[in-house]
């Protein structure tokens, strides 16, 4: 596909893609081979997979998967395809299994993938009718897919998120609410959008209040800021917790993961700064900052003391994007006494709504032929030129 | 299209199709080329068709057509397309009419399909401007069409089904219900799902209680199944029904017509066995079995001794297919007095809308890269085999 | 694309195009090279932009683009796509504002396009980051758009159309009502259906009885057919409105206005005939026949004394078109007291409607393969073979 890299090579640096990357069905199969179907991906919490044969399912660019607890306490992963008649064998979102069987003539897998049933019958021999495997990694309770046959090294991203995500507490944790969308614009302007907050003034009023993210290039805040991170550097020493960071840039090409001072009075993500859940996991109070985290090309987070909220992409069509939030709180947390929903939910949910709209609006310009690469912000936007940076390397690899 | 010979030639005998065959729209092309647009396909129920100018419209593969009962008291059919300005002439899913006339200037037709306005005013010849004319053939009730230039011979299946579907006088019944459903699912999945019952234990409970099908193979039965068979033929021959039969197998390469001893207790397929209707057509009693019928690629039919259950396919895109099942009863029951639709139609509703599911849940499999052709079981899907085969025979003689 | 050139070449004059003009994708890319993104469209109504910063958005093939009224009482027309990231500026369908203020990082543009944010910080030049404009040309209220670099000059139909638009008053109407639909057919079938009145006697009982288009080759009208144009000849010199005209040809390739008598009875297109509104614009009384206006390929009105019916097509992808239909009053008129939208309404809603179901079931004759060119009537559909001359001339420029 000598057009594609074509594509590549000309793009500019700092400027926005051009509009075939987000419009073109022929980019998004190389984006599938490049990306979708190949680099670790944000599937499941660990805790929804809390006991042997429970599972989730989810479609990866338009490929059936099942992840599953075994056993022997490892979360694997499978195409949810029956090796006989090609049915899908899991059809709910979730449940749990003793073994994996399908429902159109009941082959059934151990939940290792092997298949049980016995086959003399047929045409194949069993040992080699197994579920389709997939690469699985659990760290820190996020569950992580590769859809390849030989996945990146995942270790370095283990060793940085594992001993920062331990004190979250999310392998404990429970789902207190979910907000799933299908949003209308490919996923790279959703993931864009998410690497900057040069727009939250405009669009995240609530966002702001709690975060110094925008105000960072503010010189009439610089002393607030200053100072506020120097008494959280103390403090958090003192707490064990490492050292407040207020830069969002990657710690590495495809993830970071760093702990951020809140405003003072915001002693968690909530509307008014208040607690709405106790705390969670190890944490020794509510007053933690946030933990945020990031992977491309599927996941953020954002942990307060109290809760945390995930956001998983996925591709659907070249288009639109399906968009999964969840909360989490810790899993002795009950609703009603401990927590209630409402308090919970509304800020991250107002500021993801308030970004599909925007990201709509975006797709919407870019189909037109009036669009053209515009000039990024070079400080403000400049993790979304490096957004653009690491994914047109994948793409250009995937072509050479 | 070299791809789809060479698709086609790498086939393995006994195994599932490849799944192009069930995504691929240039595989879809072929197949109406060399089976939707070309073979015979069931249209229309005889009764529906009742009296003179009577009318069904029907979509094949994206043709619309219009089969209409003539002065001369034939049925033919008609591409449902104005010589004019190309209006679709039948607008409704079925009525009656004098004449056809398109609603947009008026152009008249005579059920015969000539063209009876006055088009002097306009360029063409009135005797060139007739309704393109497809061929038909009605049996027992059944109305077929094709749309090829030459039709394959129908005689074979004219001799075959003409004395067996006699006394089940569909020629006089009424439709006493209809369901209509839009599957999610490429044809040959909706009829290879028909081909088998060996799903029936996993997914037809009501089914399984009254017919054989799938207790054949299993040893304990064989007793049971031996004597019943001994006693039905003995009693079928005194009624002039002909011998029982428990294979389901084609009697040729693409229709078959038998009669099956259904399981002490159920005179009739309904979900306790008793009668749902009054004996229909020439039957003696209500407890004749059922007759079963066949017809590559679109029409299957189970009759008993009370009703009728026929099943239309027709394909809608590649990956989604029409069914049109309808109940019939003989013309002189009357709903309330004769018969309840809430006791007619809860078998075969039931048995429908679960093979729906599966139907689905394999086309969702069959789109999964992880998707490869699996063995089918040697003996309880020989005839998935079987259709396959078939399939095969007639795309490949369409390429050569 | 030598395929489109064939067709367009074998087309056969006095016969409906073929098929593939109506279905092909392809097609309807040259469409939009030659037509659609080439010629003057209508927009809007001036109306609509009444005062400084008034918008109105809309979707042409695609493009979306925003009209808003200058400082200098000009109307303008824009990509509605922001130079930074590429959203859509005015995401309403018409609004007022005061800059054009993009609601991701609220990048602005002065009504005439202009860059007024401060992007030193990015990579591009302000002044090369304004809005893309169009050409725009307003003429008697009617506001006209063109998506072409060097636009076929408007200035013939400017002097056309100011003289005889400016009695009608629709600088200082406003929208009654409005009625939007999205028709499942080509744009093409829509206007063909437009160009001619043989149907009217089939589809359109309402419109006939006030109308005398289809009567005009009725040798038995003719007599009074006469009279009236004689009788409102002397009237209408009286009044200064120029002759009438019964003629629906044509008066240029692409646009005409003329005035018609009303049949006697009717002085104004309502369902009996009386007055549904206030005297408009600058006539001296309610009976002045009709005024009608038809500019290819988007745009048709109706103008009666007392209220003036526009319709405005816009394709939505090969199949099917947007059609927007509003009603005008003077702006002085108040609802309630000087008219009832119930009354306004029926008789051009009823005659679209009716239109727009025979557009549908032209639209699904196409799709057959059974459909093949038809002869078109030598004189009642002679506007037809012109509209498709004028189509066919414009396709093959594009291609030569």
């Amino acid at each position: 596909m000598g057009d594609l890299l074509a594509l590549i090579e000309r793009q500019r640096a700092g400027w926005t893609l051009e509009a075939d990357f987000y419009l073109d069905a022929g980019v998004a199969a190389a984006e599938n081979d490049a990306i979708w179907h190949r680099r670790w991906l944000f599937a499941a919490h660990g805790c929804e997979l809390a006991v042997t044969g429970a599972f989730v399912t989810l479609s990866i660019a338009g490929e059936p998967v099942v992840v599953v607890r075994g056993r022997d306490g490892v979360a694997r992963a499978f195409a949810n395809v029956c090796r006989h008649r090609g049915s899908r064998i899991c059809t709910a979102a979730s449940g749990r299994v003793h073994r994996l069987v399908c429902p159109y003539h009941a082959w059934s897998y151990d939940l290792d993938g092997r298949l049980l049933s016995d086959v003399s019958g047929h045409g194949g021999q069993a040992e080699t009718l197994g579920l389709r495997p997939y690469a699985t990694h659990e760290v820190g309770g996020l569950v992580f897919v590769s859809l390849a046959d030989r996945p990146e090294d995942i270790a370095p991203l283990d060793r940085a998120f594992a001993p920062q995500l331990a004190p979250q507490g999310l392998t404990r944790a429970r789902i207190a609410a979910r907000a799933s969308y299908r949003v209308e614009a490919n996923w790279k302007v959703v993931f864009e959008n998410n690497r900057e907050c040069f727009h939250c003034p405009v669009a995240h009023r609530e966002y702001i209040r709690a975060n110094y993210d925008v105000h960072l290039t503010d010189p009439r805040r610089a002393e607030e800021i200053d100072a506020r991170t120097a008494a959280e550097a103390k403090r958090w020493a003192e707490l064990g917790l490492g050292a407040p960071s207020l830069v969002s840039d990657m710690t590495s090409e495809w993830y970071r993961i760093n702990r951020t001072p809140l405003v003072p009075g915001f002693v968690t993500e909530s509307l008014d700064g208040k607690p709405v859940a106790p705390v969670m996991g190890d944490y020794p109070e509510h007053d933690v900052g946030t933990l945020r985290v990031t992977v491309f090309p599927n996941f953020w987070m954002h942990g307060s003391g109290d809760h945390a909220v995930t956001t998983r992409l996925l591709p659907d069509g070249t288009g639109a994007t399906r968009v999964d939030v969840a909360w989490l709180v810790d899993a002795a947390a009950e609703e009603g006494r401990d927590y209630r929903v409402e308090a919970l939910q509304p800020f991250w949910q107002l500021t993801s709504e308030q970004d599909w709209t925007i990201c709509e609006n975006v797709q919407a310009g870019l189909r037109s032929r009036a669009y053209a690469p515009g000039p990024l912000e070079r400080v403000k936007e400049r993790n979304v030129a490096q957004f653009i940076a690491w994914y047109l390397g994948l793409m250009r690899a995937n072509r050479a």
